[in-house]
């Protein structure tokens, strides 16, 4: 068998979760890692510089891009789009529908596919959503994150003067989440989330002053009940350093006369990168499989018919999984 | 808007399903229901006898099969599939790939289009499946069904001598749902799943002899830790006539060097036969589009791109659930 070349920008944990994910299959092999850095600093010959990622174009058939949203995927992929079929994980959702016709008509135009926005928020839990009030059209649907680490929040803290390091995971509110069925529509994240630091300070540092700037801090923590702990350095770098996420897309709808249906998607991660790797890697299938029967433009999780993210066949599938 | 016009075939408890999950969409309309039986005996007009249905073969988009999987699927759906578009929940496993084939053949070679095992189980957890083992080929998927009303078993104990009437329900065991990921892999359904009964019985029967028959039933309960409750025909009306069902699919696999991750997909259901029906119809959905795009012959959950289920537009897609 022939298998899928697979082009990686970007050497962050994404890109590494993407070396270990293309390990595990089969049917995919990795071309090149392409980095802004100096390439000669890894000493690992399948780092190239992103100057000449260009000279890849026919020896790679999906690049997949491990670069952030903020800034990176909306400045590096339209230039790409025209020349690589791409998979990323784009996750701005407010800039998700510019995002998807920019790079929908470059892709179009120049005979690439591209999928955008594939991970598990957005991705999985998009698909759930779908899924969710197609289904149950009379309901409400309702999205937890965590237990896990944010990195926005994570940073916000860090930022503070005298915090050394810091970690803060969200938890969802277990009393809700547990009577999900009997909550009103339209719930705040401050309503359904708690949040909780791990603080370390820097040496004379006052640390009812820190917990006070933390509380209080509009848009990150305003409104939340939140919990800040102090710990060592030590017990950071023991306790703190894993980067599990998770959560819940939960439809509760009804059936015929007021009966009750509830449809709850979960996920338990203990790598957050390693895991969006993975889902990356079955869109880099699909996304490949799509532009081989001649399918050119941006698609979403919601374009793929599901068989095209497995490596087994149609009739494998059905005798396996139906 | 033109409405998708709809055709049930069967007024069982799917049908009626049907009906209700109709009536809450938008874009749908019902057209006829067919019957083996005297449609007049209904005292509903939309009754209509199966003698006539070619007669609708114009003025129907999509008909759905609320039929049993035991002998009225495979043999009235290869007839149909040469003059309908068509939705079925076909959920005898064993025979799936052969049913797939013959229907296929037929559908296509009429430009038909039918969907083929659509509901929860087969359906949205194969889907879910097929997703976990391929997003984490590293891992071991366990199916639970329940807690829910097992029908064959409940008709199994139905036909024991000296009882009145009975239901089974089937039972996740808790302490290995929740402690999934430390289970090996290829667990038997016994030790998954408990059994419990209730049984009402008749004036005079033996109840210690009505348990020996149930727990040692062959295929059925030998194997299983199976509860045996007698009640009272009030309290057997009153608390046990409901069709509950749900279970979960997870997923549980390893990403980079042994981190842990989980997919469960879980349903709680108070109507599973309203609940199935909710699902054919997004089926019909889809199929009603797939088929106007003309592409024939018999597809499953399998080959369906998910926003083929919604009534929104791709563009409401991205914005809403993206």
């Amino acid at each position: 068998m022939k298998k899928i070349k697979i082009g990686i920008v970007g050497y962050g944990n994404l890109g590494k979760g993407l070396i270990s994910a293309i390990e595990k299959t089969d049917d995919m092999e990795l071309v090149k890692i392409f980095t802004r850095r100096d390439p000669a600093s890894f000493a690992d010959d399948r780092m190239e510089s992103m100057d000449n990622i260009l000279n890849y174009k026919d020896s790679i058939d999906v690049l997949l891009l491990a670069l952030g949203s903020a800034t990176d995927i909306p400045e590096i992929a339209p230039k790409l789009a025209a020349h690589f079929n791409i998979v990323d994980s784009y996750d701005n959702h407010h800039n998700i529908p510019n995002y998807f016709k920019e790079v929908d008509a470059i892709a179009a135009q120049n005979g690439k596919t591209i999928m955008i926005s594939m991970g598990w928020d957005p991705g999985l839990f998009s698909l759930n959503r779908l899924m969710g009030e197609s289904i149950l059209p009379q309901g409400k649907t309702f999205t937890f994150w965590g237990t896990g680490v944010s990195q926005g929040h994570s940073d916000a803290v860090r930022r503070i003067a005298g915090v050394k390091n810091a970690v803060q995971y969200t938890l969802p509110k277990r009393e809700i989440l547990e009577n999900i069925a009997y909550q009103p529509d339209g719930l705040t994240n401050y309503e359904t989330h708690d949040r909780q630091c791990f603080v370390v300070l820097e040496e004379g540092a006052d640390p009812a002053a820190v917990t006070e700037q933390i509380v209080t801090m509009k848009d990150y923590f305003e409104n939340y009940n939140t919990e800040v702990n102090f710990i060592s350095e030590e017990e950071f770098l023991k306790n703190h350093s894993a980067m599990p996420h998770g959560g819940h897309v939960i439809r509760v709808g009804e059936t015929g006369t007021g009966r009750k249906e509830k449809i709850d998607f979960s996920l338990e991660l203990e790598s957050n990168p390693e895991f969006t790797a993975s889902v990356v890697i079955v869109g880099a299938r699909a996304v490949h499989r799509i532009h081989n029967i001649g399918t050119y433009g941006a698609l979403t999780i919601f374009d793929v018919p599901p068989a095209l993210y497995s490596p087994f066949s149609h009739e494998e599938l059905i005798e396996k999984y139906l």
